[in-house]
């Protein structure tokens, strides 16, 4: 079984039985994110660019992240099961446009301005 | 080669293609995360939380989030990469904790609050 | 003085006692907006949508509400004087346009999807 | 008339010209505001951490990111106006209660790190 099944196994059977699927909506779950994308972020709000990835890199953040984009993960893979997202083959689909949309002769070293 | 192994190997490729690691530090993919997450949120905001499941099961709404919640994973998959952390047996290990955090037969039926 | 003026003084006093100026480029300060965004959230993410407006407008739920909220605005009054933007005018002219590009009669009772 | 209270009757009488009080729950809102971030985040995602406050300081970016910090206050004056919530009492009291529980003889240069 693929990882991305296996999590999204493992959160539906503690969903279950727990008697939470009452709260998994689509808006709650996405709230729930947020909630774990905040918590990740004040992880390294204050921390100079610079230096993040190497404090990153090392414990103790580094167990201190992988807990809490592990939140956001176990979090996104339950909302795909909610609304019956295959998230692996729609992710591929998602990069190969990106690739046809920013080919590599066009934008390379330069990252595109959102306006 | 698995999910979450090939989309980190596709994620890193494309974004060596264009010479994009300089803009890869921790605190900009976050907000890149967070970029993707308000898209997302876009998607859901105005829905009448009953309906938001329905709506979101069925085209056009489900492919376009389809589409932002791999645009999510995509740029989580990424930080990971970055930062050099597994996210499978990270996710397996926080769940396992939470399972033991919050008991099935404690916790049945309620959420618990956050204060 | 007007209070979102007040509050602008008060941050920069607050951040220049401490010598945090250091901290509070934007990158940061977003990501500091975010925490708190995220904090808000979990009081919310898992309320019965009908039933959220009620709870969070009674104690406990309010106080905490209130500090969640409060977080979010001191953090966007900071960046705001960090970039020398000034709030007001701008959050006018901005629901000024609204005003004009969804004329009442037009979207009365409809939520612009967002697409 | 004070600057959040008018904005908090622009919003109103906006919300209610529109007949939009139906969408104004408290998850909706928390929603709109975190679309609000995510484009917020998407303008500062790649700049050079050390050039963003001078980018975004002048045109066009400046215009750009006082448009999104503004629909990111006016959603949390709608949102402090559906739970009756006085912002600015609420964010003087937030920033009084940091003051005491961060010294400036205790914190003076160092970022208070979350864990």
């Amino acid at each position: 079984v693929s990882d991305l099944e296996d999590l999204r196994q493992r959160m539906r059977a503690f969903t279950s039985e727990r008697d939470w699927e009452q709260f998994h909506d689509p808006k709650s779950l996405l709230l729930a994110i947020i909630g774990e994308v905040g918590e990740l972020s004040e992880l390294f709000q204050w921390l100079p660019a610079a230096d993040a990835t190497d404090l990153a890199r090392n414990d103790p953040l580094k167990s201190r992240v992988a807990e809490e984009m592990s939140d956001v993960l176990l979090y996104l893979v339950r909302l795909a099961d909610v609304l019956d997202i295959d998230l692996h083959p729609a992710a591929v689909a998602k990069i190969e446009a990106a690739g046809e949309r920013f080919t590599a002769d066009e934008v390379r070293g330069t990252a595109p301005a959102k306006q």
